[in-house]
């Protein structure tokens, strides 16, 4: 039998402690309803890591048997240890992958990834999301149709300071009259990054089934292949003529 | 003194000859106020061509002698000769710059250049359109700021089937609630491309300020430059060794 | 158990009828060669046409059954008849991976896909080239090391008149001290194209176990999956809002 | 008249203290030597800063007079300051060209920038490269033909770990059968970036007439422009509807 992809979901997990809205929408952490939904699989084993953990959860042993990891944070960016995101980098840097949700845009792992300031423009006001289908061929919209309605939803906007996509999924609309490109594919070295905009922590955005159908497609996507293996020797090279 | 750009404004003309509508909104026909529009500035000099003149307009010493082509069709696009569509296809490989104007999205020029299928959805409603700008630093949007509003026009939208873009410089949002990649660039050979979404015939697009700023941008972006010359031999090449 | 990945391994086959050096080479020709590599795979199919075939052997009911297209020409482009490749290019964009192989980068099919001229620098010489992998976590390059070599080869060199391709995964140098990006791949539609370098008809390129070896790799690569439809509908859109 | 474009040349310049045979190529330093090609045109007016110098000569005032900054670097990229590379960071972001040259694929600035090792293969043996131009209609290669050839000098080769480029405009070729992608542009927020591999410190590559030309074309490109604002406001955007 083939092994299973190994996921870690990430959560900041503070608006949890102290906001019994949050609570009441995800009483197992916005982690355990990712984790559930990935968990629900039969090729995923999910398990859970949090920023007030020691080491966030993340220690050599969990990053070392990862396959590809999920990051959530909203308020507390700067409490992610920057010992941790340089562990985190490393190994996305030789292969695993990163979903990166919702306001982990800022989060110091994704603006490392990125190179740039990776702000946007937002609106808290619970109003609709449609996120359209840019790429229909694409893995991570397998089982998605046209788009995906949110009814209610926080609001991101451009212009969203990122490098260049390598792949644009999904764009949204508000109703507000904005858009957003809300589904986008990054290579960091022999790493696969997917951000996926969805997910405010006062809505129950991580119950809706598409929602849960894109995270289980692109943690499918974003897991490590046999062949990707990568080496940066970065040291001298024989005269290539006289080795072959 | 420098040069002048010189452009050749292509339109179809067919809904000016039968929709006295479009004939009140653009009485010098859409090619006469995309011509003035560029014929404003110091730097550029557009003629007007027109499917029902011999050879549309586009003979061989009218396209030897055009640095930038913008094109509008809609009804006929299969009454433009395919010996036409031949040379101009292969002015644009050699270096003129070509921008695309909203149903040329199936022009057989456009189509051509692409090689997909251009189509997309739409729905002709005369609600509002907003163009958000999406790379803030593109010359194609200087004096633009974040965003452009028409508040009429007809809806595009996604999956519109081309190739990734170069470059996407703006997106729309669309009243409701969808949404369009409507500023895009390509290069193809030497030239350069700019497909821009705005231009219904019964609406006053091309008379509004944004949208005629836009059009003067990319008529100077598109414009080959001295650099601008490729040479695609097709020959046999010498062992290079013995040459330098 | 799954169903076999269908190929149709295309070869215009006329060197094969007149120059014994190759069928020395190809006694199969160089379809069958292609076939055979393939057919050694437990979930490849893979069958053969040729242009003096009726049809050039694809034929409604042969483009309709094939999963994957491999496309091998050089003397007889012109000898394609355009309905045969306006339905390779229709199947293409609905979904049929299509893998271009060496000389095929003038294929009618190709540059009609590419909408760029296609033309390249070349000299028949028979000396030695490197493919250097520049995407290494692709799975067109899996069990390929740091390059492939080729004692003998004919060269091409860059300028290679493409639209930017989605990725390049093999840079190529030559003994002659030229360069040219050699494995590239590109989405139009839903199909997914995979333009290979290697290939000359009097050298036994094909029997090298790591071009074979890519050939499998971009087969399972280009082929469609579950999630691979694609509608363009062009056609009028009801209001989205009142729909959801 | 136009005001000239401000150029500041960066160099670690710890070669030219400790080794004559750098100095011998190089009197002025490398950035001397740079600074001349650039200063030898109209348009542009280049001074130099230096790792040694307080802030390594990149105060406040200095940045904030500068359009496009040149980076050289090799043995010291640890010495730079993580506070000066902020500050370069966050010009970049705001506008500033950067161009990168040759071992300052390591610097700080650099990597931070691509977020991934930029880490490459090499060999110090002063063999010839041949940079061949892959994108013939961009500024940067104006007036530079099929390609330019280094007698002497170090070989870097693929595979090079960084982002995929939005533009590669030259790659080379080496003596030793390797290839490298050696001219390569990337957009980071508001700013244009070039990295050029071209300069060893012990080959007299910056006096190099095609190589000055480049440099002098890649400062003209990567100058910000009146349209190159770019605001990130990262603030609750009011009601987009209410406001239009």
């Amino acid at each position: 039998m083939a092994e299973k992809i190994q996921v870690t979901v990430w959560n900041e997990a503070r608006h949890e402690k102290k906001n019994p809205a949050v609570t009441k929408i995800y009483p197992k952490g916005i982690h355990g309803a990712i984790a559930d939904a990935l968990n629900s699989q039969p090729d995923i084993s999910a398990r859970t890591a949090t920023l007030d953990e020691p080491e966030h959860g993340l220690t050599d042993e969990v990053l070392s048997s990862t396959d590809v990891l999920t990051w959530w944070g909203h308020l507390a960016h700067d409490a992610v240890a920057d010992a941790v995101v340089d562990k985190v980098h490393r190994r996305v840097l030789k292969g695993m992958g990163l979903i990166v949700l919702h306001s982990g845009h800022l989060a110091k792992i994704f603006r490392r990834l990125m190179g740039t300031s990776c702000t946007l423009r937002w609106r808290e006001d619970g109003a609709r999301e449609v996120l359209w289908v840019t790429c229909p061929v694409h893995p991570i919209v397998a089982g998605i149709g046209d788009c995906i309605v949110l009814p209610q939803t926080e609001m991101y906007g451009e212009f969203f300071d990122i490098p260049q996509p390598d792949e644009t999924i999904f764009i949204s609309s508000f109703a507000g009259g904005e858009v957003f490109r809300s589904g986008l594919t990054f290579r960091r070295g022999a790493g696969k990054i997917f951000y996926f905009r969805p997910g405010h922590e006062t809505f129950p955005i991580y119950h809706d089934p598409a929602v849960r159908k894109v995270l289980v497609n692109a943690v499918r996507w974003a897991a490590p292949t046999g062949s990707m293996k990568i080496e940066c020797p970065h040291k001298p090279l024989g005269w290539f003529e006289k080795t072959v």
